[in-house]
């Protein structure tokens, strides 16, 4: 079939319903989680480059991770308030530590922060970090572990006990956690490819979380094939919402079906080493956009920081 | 054959020839290239990041060009020395202007800047400046006609005169161009990507540029499939870079062999899809690198900017 792009007006209805579609995605959730279910909030080891809304942001997630250096990012952030840095406290700090400054191990562990040590380098922190975090949401064995442990790093063997203990929990049923990652994007350019990787890799190995990196300009997720519906209210798409981009970081497919977008296509090959990629594009859709491609691609929306901090 | 890693000490030799290879890549030449070739450096609408080094590095290029709303970037970065801000005018610049302050404007046109408008939407502001360095190093009759058409837009049509105009060159024998762009990494996450897409494009369309970009923290270029010997000082090696990357961008590929990295590999398949990536890898070839992919792979080199400022 023939590839196909047309630009549509700034405003358009687009007639997909939810359950026609094989996956759904809330926009507004990725910041914005339900409180009635697992939520995460993991930060990387990365300057805290979104002042404006990070309290509010931390408010809305029921778990807050540290993956290692990222604590001395949180510690930094409150460098001019610490009375305000003491409202601001992890669930947990995981890692190898070998970024974690003494002087921030001390400080959150006198408040009873509870921080894991994961000394093997194969996997990394960020993985570590999704060890807890599974560990946390699916099993009360091991919050109560290690809430009333005495012992060296919680009872959790500090080579690889958590990536064990997660194998011992069972796995079937688990209830998908919304995970936000800070820090995964425009640090050094190969870890922001490390990050896009993640995408793919944990929709294909552990479909338990839904992950998606903030950075200063964007929300960055993954879209994966069979059909995507994405929402947004109005008032969202209208105040917090700028340009985005449909990018084929995992390699050259075909955008089968775009719908809601200012430049909608269909049958549309694109690859990053051809140079053809829909960069620069925006939401026209109302209130949703469909897409389907023929892999899963990765979606980045800018998001305009100065406005949501009315939104969150 | 098998795929295999092995760890390598933190300086060993390699003994690969640069004549045995299809391509070179001298690492210090993207920041210092040599004075009696044509080189340029490009700057986008993004803020300049490299405060300690940028005016050092503005003088080793023989051609400056600001991207549209780069002559901002560039006029901002003076704001606090009217005076040195007159020292570095740039050569061009280009771009459809819809980004280009009107205080700026005039700022530059008043101190004898050639500014070119394209309105064309068929292209990017990126490749009209690329139209605009080509024709500049390689026909002496389009610096004629700007530098002396007192005719509206210096006598280039306003909608894609220099694209035309570089159609009308021959396009035989062109010396290669050192290309470093300021400002495409770490911006928007579509425009970072869309950058990235420009080396696959250049490499195979354009082999007139070798293009590098520079980031705050990175220094990101293709490396060519068929085998690339990427030579530096030791010097330069031990005081001004990190870690680097080999980065699938156009897709899965196969590193054939590696020789030079802290973590060699052979017959290694890397692919983002499957978090298959050689990321905080590292230089401990002595003064070179030996890389052969399958096809064209993205490296990054992390570059240490408060080093830099003394090599440059």
């Amino acid at each position: 079939m023939q590839e196909w792009c047309v630009e549509n007006p700034e405003r358009i209805k687009v007639d997909v319903d939810a359950s026609q579609c094989a996956h759904q995605i809330k926009l507004e959730e990725f910041l914005r989680p339900s409180s009635e279910r697992p939520s995460a909030l993991l930060i990387l080891n990365q300057k805290i480059d979104i002042p404006q809304i990070f309290t509010k942001l931390w408010k809305n997630y029921r778990l807050r991770v540290c993956a290692d250096g990222g604590a001395n990012q949180l510690y930094d952030f409150f460098k001019e308030d610490e009375r305000e840095r003491t409202e601001y406290m992890p669930d947990y700090i995981v890692g190898d530590l070998d970024s974690l400054r003494d002087d921030v191990y001390a400080y959150y562990e006198s408040h009873g922060v509870i921080i894991l040590r994961q000394r093997t380098q194969n996997s990394t922190d960020f993985s570590k970090c999704l060890d807890a975090i599974s560990l946390h949401w699916h099993s009360p064995e091991f919050i109560n572990l290690v809430n009333n442990s005495a012992e060296v790093n919680h009872s959790v063997d500090t080579y690889d006990g958590l990536e064990k203990l997660r194998h011992l929990m069972a796995s079937q049923n688990l209830v998908r956690i919304n995970l936000l990652a800070l820090g995964g994007i425009n640090g050094r350019f190969d870890q922001t490819v490390h990050s896009i990787s993640q995408l793919y890799k944990l929709a294909s190995d552990d479909s338990q979380f839904k992950l998606c990196y903030l950075s200063s300009t964007d929300l960055i997720f993954l879209v994966p094939d069979h059909g995507t519906l994405i929402q947004y209210t109005q008032g969202f798409r209208k105040d917090c919402i700028g340009n985005c981009g449909i990018l084929p970081m995992g390699g050259p497919t075909v955008i089968e079906e775009s719908r809601g977008l200012k430049w909608d296509v269909g049958n549309w090959y694109t690859s990053i080493q051809d140079g053809k990629v829909s960069s620069s594009n925006r939401f026209v859709g109302e209130d949703r956009c469909y897409l389907k491609t023929k892999d899963s691609v990765v979606m980045n929306v800018e998001i305009l920081v100065d406005n949501l901090k009315y939104f969150l």
